[in-house]
């Protein structure tokens, strides 16, 4: 690993070496992230993996293991005909669901497993039930390593399907999921077994890549709005890192305001942010349909708090059925998201009807997860389909 | 459009306008291609989409409406420890379940579309139950154009749905899927709607920007084997054609020997191939989980044999059993595709089992769609999962 980073934690301060693999300051337990000591100015190369390209500002050289699965890279996409219908200039989609495994997730993953790689452990695991659960096993498999990926008991079984085709050890938790993350990093820090959690410092690091790619889209013009679904605040606090070093190096000159969207049946951040708190608190009964979103304690909650109050950032809250609104909205202009990776566009709307949001400010939304992903959504939304015998087709397409 | 591109007759050579819209030669009803007067050898910008990157290689200018959603740039990933286990030196995956709706179906939609678009025509269409019915039905969503899909009725609504979502008008048609495939053709000419079917030329045009990305990710050095799942044969077409255009222009300095996939229970082609003949025949009962590679008649059958032919190709089939094992084995390598996506994968397991493949042969495999597309094939996949209490985890994991 490269010499001149150390981890920092978010909250305190304390600084830790580059080789620790518990992921939470050892004093006020806030999670930790990577402080790099120079980060110079770069040309980023135009061709290359997101790891080759962004070298210069990740602490690992590239391995020569097989262990990228050509993450990163998503298209930003603009639509003018959405943005013009809600009063807006311009409108993108940074479009995640053309990740490996078809959701953010997976420049984490890589990241997270380049850390362990490169402190020679040779298991990792991850506790999840949807995205990240199938990008560990996916990365995992690419690289070759003993994978442990541990769900929820009553998991469904279509969920499971998805992990358990990359093959790695997968078991069924039975105990208080949130105890669980802890749990797994202790268990693991005994056992040799690296946990690439949501939150992790160097998963974090993998994030912030969202934020240089939209950079690079916007020919360096950063946008007056990003709108991020919020859930433990790992890929929040990523997307913050990563317009913090471009405009660290003069790549940007100014940070846009970045917007944390949660779902109003699971809200801690939205609600500790709306009566000024420091500190999240846990939600009692999380409820939404937005479930990678449904984190009811967010481990970087507080961190993520910080940083919208840093830096002038704004946190929203949206319904159910404006999430599902949103979905079938954003799929009007060819882009299929998981019910969260509408939860953007749903704040926007909201966030624009309310003219927080004004006409002239440029907004990208995150959509962290492909629609297939959970096709129950799709269920409660209502689709015409019309018979028509095939001697009849030519009446059918022409009325 | 470009001038110096006609359509031609792949059949008899016959020679056609560039604006039309039927694909096939009204003489030998044998499908048409694009051939270019003059294709230079040019320097591919390493920056840009797709379209942008190979304009030089297609027969129009970059619209300025929205009308991509970013497809293709997909990664090239090396398989290292799975070529070692089939006792090969290189084995690679090209992933096209990083489209943007997560198939390969994207490259030629976007290039249907441009062409629709370039002849003033503002209604499109498909024929299709799979990954062409959502590709099209997302594109038209971009674009905003009218678009219909028609599919079979009786179709399962969990197919309907992600193809609903966009918003195309949707019409259950009752009747012989095959005519339809021809029908849709002739009542589109007369009432001004462009069906982008499997293998209309500007389909063909996408599909060889697979051939033009393989060929830059390996330096330029042609691999000895691509195999594609092949179904109506425009796939295949397009990869071939694009091989082809690379080495007129002296990019690469051979040609890969291409290998038709089929699935045993319809194998159109590979029967006509093995049998020696010279055009396909109607499969009776078509019946494999690789559903999206099951067109018993496929239009492009006829081509497909020519340039098997042409070119010294290979054509074979796997059985549903040995494309299931394919799709384990690739997801242990990271990678999940649809039942299709891994009949590549199968066909090399066999070919290299009877020694056709040697050891040093550098073998490229499509994976043409992700996995989440049809989850029903997961069911006949056998999983291990493991119950543990949180009380006793670290037990489980070290045991």
């Amino acid at each position: 690993m490269k010499k001149d980073a150390i981890l920092i934690c978010t909250g305190c301060g304390k600084e830790f070496p580059l080789n620790r693999i518990h992921p939470r300051c050892a004093g006020c337990n806030e999670p930790l992230e990577v402080a790099y000591g120079r980060l110079a100015p770069v040309e980023i190369p135009a061709r290359g993996t997101m790891l080759e390209r962004y070298g210069d500002f990740l602490p690992f050289s590239v391995p020569r293991r097989e262990i990228s699965l050509g993450e990163g890279n998503t298209p930003l996409l603009r639509a003018g005909a959405l943005a013009e219908e809600l009063g807006m200039l311009s409108l993108f989609f940074k479009n995640e669901t053309q990740n490996p495994t078809w959701s953010f997730k997976d420049r984490g993953t890589v990241t997270g497993l380049m850390h362990a790689v490169s402190l020679g452990i040779t298991k990792i695991g991850t506790v999840s039930t949807g995205n990240m659960a199938v990008s560990v096993a996916a990365y995992g498999a690419r690289a070759g390593l003993e994978t442990y990926v541990l769900v929820s008991k009553g998991i469904a079984e279509e969920k499971i399907a998805p992990i358990a085709i990359h093959g790695p050890r997968l078991l069924t938790v039975d105990g208080d999921y949130g105890e669980l993350y802890f749990r797994s990093i202790e268990v693991g820090e005994r056992r040799g077994i690296y946990f690439i959690n949501s939150d992790v410092p160097f998963r974090v690091e993998g994030s912030k890549t969202i934020a240089f790619e939209i950079c690079e889209q916007l020919a360096f013009q950063a946008p007056a709005y990003v709108v991020v679904p919020t859930s433990s605040g790992g890929n929040f606090r990523g997307i913050q890192k990563g317009f913090e070093e471009m405009h660290r190096v003069g790549a940007i000159d100014r940070l846009p305001r970045m917007i944390a969207a949660q779902a109003a049946g699971c809200a801690p951040i939205a609600t500790a942010f709306g009566r000024g708190g420091l500190t999240v608190e846990r939600v009692k009964e999380p409820r939404t349909i937005a479930h990678a979103i449904e984190n009811p304690f967010p481990p970087s909650g507080n961190q993520v708090l910080r940083k919208l109050r840093e830096h002038g950032g704004l946190a929203v809250t949206v319904t159910d059925e404006e999430i599902l609104a949103a979905q079938g909205l954003m799929a009007g202009t060819g882009i299929f998201g998981q019910p969260e990776g509408a939860v953007p566009l749903a704040a926007v709307k909201k966030l624009r009807a309310e003219n927080v949001l004004e006409p002239a400010d440029s907004v990208v939304c995150i959509v962290s997860g492909a629609g297939l992903k959970y096709m129950a959504a799709l269920r409660l939304h209502r689709f015409e389909v019309r018979g028509v015998s095939i001697e009849r087709l030519e009446e059918a397409l022409v009325g």
